[in-house]
């Protein structure tokens, strides 16, 4: 499919669901791919945090894109994340997940290696070089510990390296700076910023943004295609209850004991217990070397589904 | 060969050589393992983070772990860093690396992934019971922004988990604390605590440790070799003297104008065009994206050499 | 006067002039307050980071407050920031302030000393038990290390030990938590919540804050008046350009040559360079031991000041 | 008295015994002195992290400096810590412990203000242009949150404006650049190195440290002086013992409930809790906010004190 210029809306980074033994579960893949496109989600995101890329093996990276891509059947983009290292390995990625069916990759700076800033421009830009679908930058400072500056970002949009930014970052200032430049930069057109936010999608798109990337929405897709219809129909007090109730619904992810388990877990685990517990997928296991919820965990899960009206 | 309990001595993590167009060069990666056996070390430590393997292909590293063992021959030990995100992706190249001949295999942390340290633990206890040789830990937080208690690699060794320790973290009270509880508790036994510094060896053998891993070994192997002879054979004043000339050639890892490029970029381009001026690589080139050294910081590399009577 | 409960509107953090021998030019500070006051702010807030309370003796910070207070004489309120490492030292500052005629003290964390989640929040009962006027906090991990957590905040609201909280973290989401939580918690009433931030203060405002506390609005506090206004008003269009305007006016904050000073440094001087420009205060020296900005980078600060149609 | 250029041996950082209602316990703080100079250390300081300096008031400050000065009568070198953020408030404590007798000055690069190492630089020769005595930097990045480049530290050396080193980085490597500078420089002369560390001052003095500043000799000062003994003596295999007994002694600072209260509190409530059982000091307190230890904490630090042959 011919990939928008800019993608707009609301694009879920789709959980990738376990078998008992830790292999990926492709019906309950694909009734969760059902789940979000019958919400009317607008694009696609697998292989990315949320989807516990970092846990899964190469073979299991290919199997997911190429089970998502067939269901979804053009449908809507589905966009692949390339979670590398470095450069050389970053390509291997962009060539399996594009013969599997990608609509666009995602592309993180380095990470495990300490690079300096003109060296990640240079990695996007090999990057770009050699994937046959455009890139996406994908910035988690949290996961990689840099910070995509925001001028580095911008000028990639106008070389055309890059066609969008999925922010990651919780840094709301330096998003905007992203946004307006590329709203107002004469040299950059059809360039995508979208917001990694839960909490914030109706502050990202009043100041501009295209659309949202929220890892919650595995959980509750409706109300995020509501808040990102309601945003961009003006009705702000609307749109501000809906967000609020979704930031309320959030509170699931502090469910794991911090004493006992890593807040990664924590959420992840939370994502797949509440999709576990809606009847969306069979299993809520997460990868090793993660630390399970406790029965008394996923029933705090399940109470968070109740207040907001999902069970 | 049966891994040694403890391993001791001088371990350099080697190099991996490159052609122009980036493939490794086995040749001269043979010519450098030549170099450093004829001067004495005593294992081999191959896809650490000085050999750049976070820059390379599965298929890169693959060739590099056999080319070394054959050479090798099971004169000394060989073991291979296994660096990924997380458990079902570092058994992969557990696996991997074993096939092709490894001696033993070296495990960080979790990154990228953000860990609890109970899910650090069962990391290696996972890897370690998939794992048909020894485990070292590789505790590097400079790369995987956790650091290891002392306590957990001291129940893990008890456990008989792991089989040592690589120090990166510069913290020499908390490699102490590691050193000291190897050789009091007396469920541990035979257990390896290795300092990945250049510049604190002698410190590090003097408080207990039992060898080092100084990627600087790459360009003076006989220094390092030398350096551990006199600490073990207590003659401190001159185990001073050499390590002290150890620490003014180390100034080459910083040639590299950090306005320009990062610090990882400038030593390895330092320790790679200090091995080509010395005649033992074809080319010194860095894997992407890093920045190469400029013509007159190489000149600046060829003055530390000759300075330290290498030239 | 008695202290509004909450808070609300414009704060100006207040820049305070020196002389070129580094003594509180008492004269521009008075002309100073006047601008601001002028311009239509709703309060004032003397000694903070903006103020370079960092910088100021004791006896210049009393100066300070004496100054401002009389020269206000009860039309608007005066915060005062009563910056020290830990508890006593704090407290010590809240008596010099009070009886200087501060209407509220303004508290950070501990800082220098690590204290606990536990040890922050006793020091905040400990300050307000201690207090005669209500007790801002002052949430600013930039300087001091750590970040207040929402629930601290909120249940120290509901305790009544304070009365409002500026937000300098620039993480929107955790403000957004408190802003909801002061609205929806029947234990708490009166709140203020206020943002730090420059760049954010349409979207602060729209989520449900109660204000903003810009450092920029020294410079033109104009602005920031009629953006408060316009938001208050929901002429978002407005809003978000007369917000988009002062994002691009905050770019002189960036005019210092990062290889030579600081970022503290350079922003603080600009705000001070721009004063001067626009013949609000005498001299714009900043206090020992920050570097100047040099002549090229003044006359690039009036170049933003034109741009913003501020010359 | 004319001061020791280079200082060496042991100087301990000295507590500040509080009363009950937490002012300064004069008898307690001369019997501490008492009890250090008797143990044949060779000078003190006072006014440092473990002095609590943080959290005295100036009066407080003032008043240890005066008795403590007063009661060691010229017999050694007293240094006085004036930790404050910037150069004009540290500039006030310079006047102030000079006054009081100070011998020399112990001062941190700025902090909580965000400076340039090119404005820490100056922060330093401001301090030296105007104090009466030597100066004496303060590394301890854990409390500032910057590190003192090496290179910076040997160029004020060589200015003289450095009079000496306190380093409480943990970072040996760097130290060691800094000794071996200190020593080989022909532009520097009477330059003091001191190590703050606990743990490895067999290892500091081994690679050419001047001395030592534990916190830890507050309780056992006839270790250290012991041990910095027997490593004068090249007696390195009794050092050794003596560090390790040292070492397992330190195992004190850690017994807090690390969920309850924060690392230093524990350390510095340990430390009194020590003197208060030795008999040396009559009241524990540590000042606030910081966290109490319990009773069964406290116990625990009777039984360190046991297992060392203390009590």
């Amino acid at each position: 499919m011919t990939f928008p210029a800019p993608l707009t809306g609301v694009v879920p980074p789709v959980c990738t669901p376990l078998t008992p033994d830790r292999e990926v579960d492709v019906p309950s893949l694909l009734r969760l791919v059902d789940h979000l496109v019958g919400a009317g989600v607008d694009a696609l995101f697998v292989l990315g945090s949320t989807s516990e890329v970092a846990y899964l093996r190469d073979a299991q990276r290919r199997l997911v894109v190429e089970a998502v891509t067939e269901r979804v059947g053009g449908r809507l983009p589905v966009l692949a994340g390339v979670v590398d290292m470095t450069t050389p390995r970053v390509l291997d990625h962009v060539a399996a997940v594009t013969a599997a069916g990608a609509d666009a990759v995602v592309v993180t700076a380095p990470f495990y290696a300490r690079t300096h800033p003109a060296e990640i421009a240079r990695h996007f830009r090999l990057v770009a070089a050699a994937s046959p679908v455009p890139v996406i930058a994908y910035d988690i400072p949290v996961a990689v510990h840099t910070k995509l500056p925001a001028d580095v970002v911008l000028d990639l949009a106008a070389e055309g390296v890059l066609a969008g930014l999925k922010d990651s970052s919780g840094d709301l200032a330096a998003f905007r700076e992203i946004v307006t430049g590329a709203r107002t930069r004469p040299d950059i057109t059809g360039f995508s910023v979208l917001t990694g936010s839960e909490l914030l999608v109706d502050a990202a798109l009043a100041l501009g943004a295209d659309g949202a990337v929220p890892g919650l929405a595995n959980v509750d897709p409706d109300g995020y295609v509501r808040l990102d219809r309601l945003c961009r129909a003006g009705d702000l007090e609307r749109a501000r209850a809906e967000q609020e109730r979704l930031c309320a619904l959030f509170g699931l992810v502090s469910v794991g004991d911090p004493a006992r388990m890593g807040g990664g877990s924590s959420a992840l685990g939370a994502f797949k217990a509440a999709l576990h517990l809606r009847g969306v997928i069979d299993c809520p296991a997460t990868a090793d070397p993660q630390i399970p919820l406790s029965p008394q965990e996923v029933q705090r899960v399940g109470e968070y589904l109740a207040a907001a009206g999902l069970l």
